[in-house]
């Protein structure tokens, strides 16, 4: 337990400013940026991996337990301490230091504790970016934690696919910096460590700087709404962008009608942009991009997605009864207020599931079938990432619902979805947000017992200290 | 030791013809593809993971050392028995059953005996691809445990970036059969277990099954052979194709005169494509490709390729010395004969290196002026895949050289071609062949103890029976 002793020993471990006891200056820590909250003993603010380490150190040798903290944009309450008031939270929010672009490499070398949205930011006038997608603006410690992926997977690949290097710092009695700070894009000379640190919630170690592949910037984009002829022409439909568009192709991203219609009606920005104002019962949105600044002789690229649209639209048992091109930020709006419209019908309870890309449709079917026998007042209005198997599968409790009052019921929810989701359809109950406390009994649950005794010996022998929100 | 009871035990494990100890039909599992020759006890040729399982269990239970073997295609005897005649080799060849198509997933399931050109040959008729593309013809199983690359990587990254899923065997006292075998595309519900069987040369697993990423065949590519204005432009060359084709861009792949030079003198079939047979000094073979097939209204990719190298060439200080689009076939030959042509010079000793991109013509420079000091015999034919970082650094003995025959020639030239990659260049040894027995001295030597010891307890934990070529 966590003394005055220890108080003086941590605070002479890290800069001026690094540590944080005041209960109104630790509710930001306390506190997730979308979800969840819990009560810290103490916030940390290292400025260096050395910091780190000798925090992590400390808190090691004397059985303090140790929550890192980047964005805490997260949806499973990985990053937030929980309730008890015995965690440390370490945050990444000063290791903003350290940023080395590698042009000709079309790398970058940076801090941990950066945003999103500044990295793109300082890498704008460079004609490159770090192509993750996402609504929310995490930072990269928490991006790697996690692994997210986003609206253009389908293009760029996840945040695994775009990570090079790193520095870790291992939960272990030494604080050991573990230097996996490759710049190389082909290494197999052993065991690519790296790959422990990504998408396992901070566990295993805390990650405080790395190295990232960075793409060029699309300098020409169009978009469109698709409506398939039915749930079953989606992947027709997919098959045929990619069969016709190949690398264009930077997003395919599927809304349900009761997330549009949410959004359309609560969000006092948008347009409904359908014919009537009939909103169809699914719409793809899909984008197509490229890298270069229009040439003479070049189709633009509206001409060049309306061409694709007829071909489909042409061809036998096509998958489309409607499509239309249209502006990206207009289209884009839309999409990106779902979950805000969303949320104005009453308690949100938010899903991050993935599938077969094949299996989404017939999963939402499937749930809005079999949802009103067993949660009869629940309203399904998924949307999601029809392209890489991703769907937020966000369920609305009515506000004045005397049934969600039960405090078993989002237990009962969560067990009901993820039984039919993982045991049915061999799909994932984390698609882009790992694990956290909230996942937990999920992951005792569906992970086989040899996995999870492998889990724990490499826990054991990387960083057996008390870290992060998830029980290896 | 082997013995006769456990030939019998062994041959009663696997299905008929699962068990070969005839002297005659062994030697094909002793020598390598391209390099390299052992002597095997005895090779095993399960049909099945549940026969690979058995025979490993039964292996390790009597300490017997196994050797898995894919296509054994590799340069650093990572899949010949060594010279002693006492490990057994597990010959994946016979595991050609399952193959599984999902078309609406674009991915494949697998057993990991295909070869890469039969995998290939019958993704054909659907338009897709897997797509590592090799010289070779490695089996699945081996390209998964170098985790090989090649000359397409820019495009599509290599084997890992294209891994969704896995079974491996255990070498442990069961034989333990891990299902990792995911189709998911977004997944992070805890330790991305395959990682660690991905480029580590068979020692922590034997893969018997895969799920494989499947891209779309290109329709239309465009190639051309490119001559940058000096060594120090080739970066700048790299960044202006990038910029201006995105990913259209599919290969740019570095030749040195030398390499040209030795294909264009020893391998009849070609033509020497130079203005006045003039071989340059160094010559980039550039592709782009795209995945459609040409559209009424569309240039054609030769003509975006001519615009492009014209607004190169006119951009200030012009990277560009000379460049001329031409047939990919006839340009393509060459670039694949390079290999060939330069073994007719005398005795190859083949490097598989990687940089930083910014960093592979500084280092080939600075090797062209120091080798004539220590080396003056060698001739350098380099050539690489600058897209990403990997370098084909080719090194040519005189057939009848003297200095060559000392039997310590060899190492003390691989100790100063590494010294200089990795110690000056923060370059890697292999890039894309893995350890094997031939890198297992600059494993031992370039890797951090801590990792070492990391690795060491992984192998405990994972596999601590006797399996594979290198000792982590």
């Amino acid at each position: 337990m966590l003394n005055e002793n220890h108080m003086a020993a941590l605070k002479a471990l890290v800069s001026d400013k690094g540590l944080v006891c005041d209960l109104s200056d630790m509710a930001t820590y306390e506190k997730g940026a979308r979800y969840d909250e819990g009560r810290a003993a103490l916030v940390l603010r290292p400025q260096t991996t050395e910091e780190v380490s000798a925090v992590v150190a400390y808190c090691v040798k004397n059985d303090l337990p140790l929550v890192p903290q980047s964005g805490n944009t997260g949806l499973v309450s990985g990053s937030t301490p929980d309730a008890t008031g015995t965690q440390i939270v370490l945050s990444l929010d000063r290791m903003t230091k350290r940023f080395d672009l590698d042009l000709d490499n079309r790398s970058l070398r940076l801090d941990a504790g950066f945003t999103l949205l500044e990295i793109n930011r300082r890498l704008e006038p460079h004609g490159l970016f770090f192509p993750i997608d996402l609504g929310a603006d995490p930072r990269l410690g928490g991006m790697i934690a996690t692994n997210t992926g986003g609206s253009r997977f389908l293009k760029y690949g996840d945040v695994r696919k775009n990570t090079l290097g790193m520095t870790v710092v291992l939960a272990d009695e030494a604080g050991t910096m573990l230097d996996l700070n490759s710049d190389l894009r082909k290494n197999n000379t052993g065991i690519d460590w790296k790959q422990i640190f990504i998408g396992t919630s901070g566990a295993f170690g805390i990650v405080t700087e790395c190295v990232i592949n960075l793409e060029r910037l699309p300098r020409q984009t169009a978009t469109a709404y698709l409506v398939p002829a039915s749930g079953a022409h989606v992947m027709p439909l997919l098959r045929a962008m990619e069969e016709r568009l190949g690398a264009y192709l930077s997003a395919f991203e599927g809304m349900s009608k009761d997330a549009v219609a949410a959004a359309l009606s609560h969000v006092p920005s948008l347009r409904n942009p359908f014919q009537g104002g009939n909103i169809p019962d699914y719409v793809i949105l899909a984008e197509i991009s490229r890298t270069w600044e229009p040439r003479e002789g070049e189709q633009s690229l509206d001409a060049v997605l309306e061409t694709v649209l007829g071909e489909i639209w042409e061809s036998d048992d096509a998958p489309l009864a409607d499509a239309f091109v249209g502006p990206a930020s207009e289209m884009w709006s839309l999409r990106h207020a779902l979950s805000e419209g969303v949320k104005h019908l009453g308690k949100l309870i938010a899903f991050d599931l993935s599938f077969r890309r094949g299996d989404i449709m017939a999963f939402c079917d499937h749930m809005k079938a079999e949802m009103p026998h067993t949660f009869p007042e629940i309203t399904i209005c998924d949307f999601g990432h029809i392209g890489d198997g991703g769907v937020h599968f966000n369920l609305v409790v009515p506000k004045n619902s005397t049934t969600a009052s039960d405090p078993d019921f989002e237990k009962r929810l969560r067990d009901f979805v993820f039984s039919i989701a993982v045991e049915k359809f061999d799909g994932s109950f984390s698609a882009e947000h790992a694990i956290g406390r909230k996942n937990q009994a999920y992951y005792d649950q569906y992970t086989h017992q040899h996995i999870r005794d492998l889990a724990k010996g490499l826990k054991s022998i990387t960083s057996p200290g008390k870290l992060g929100t998830v029980r290896f």
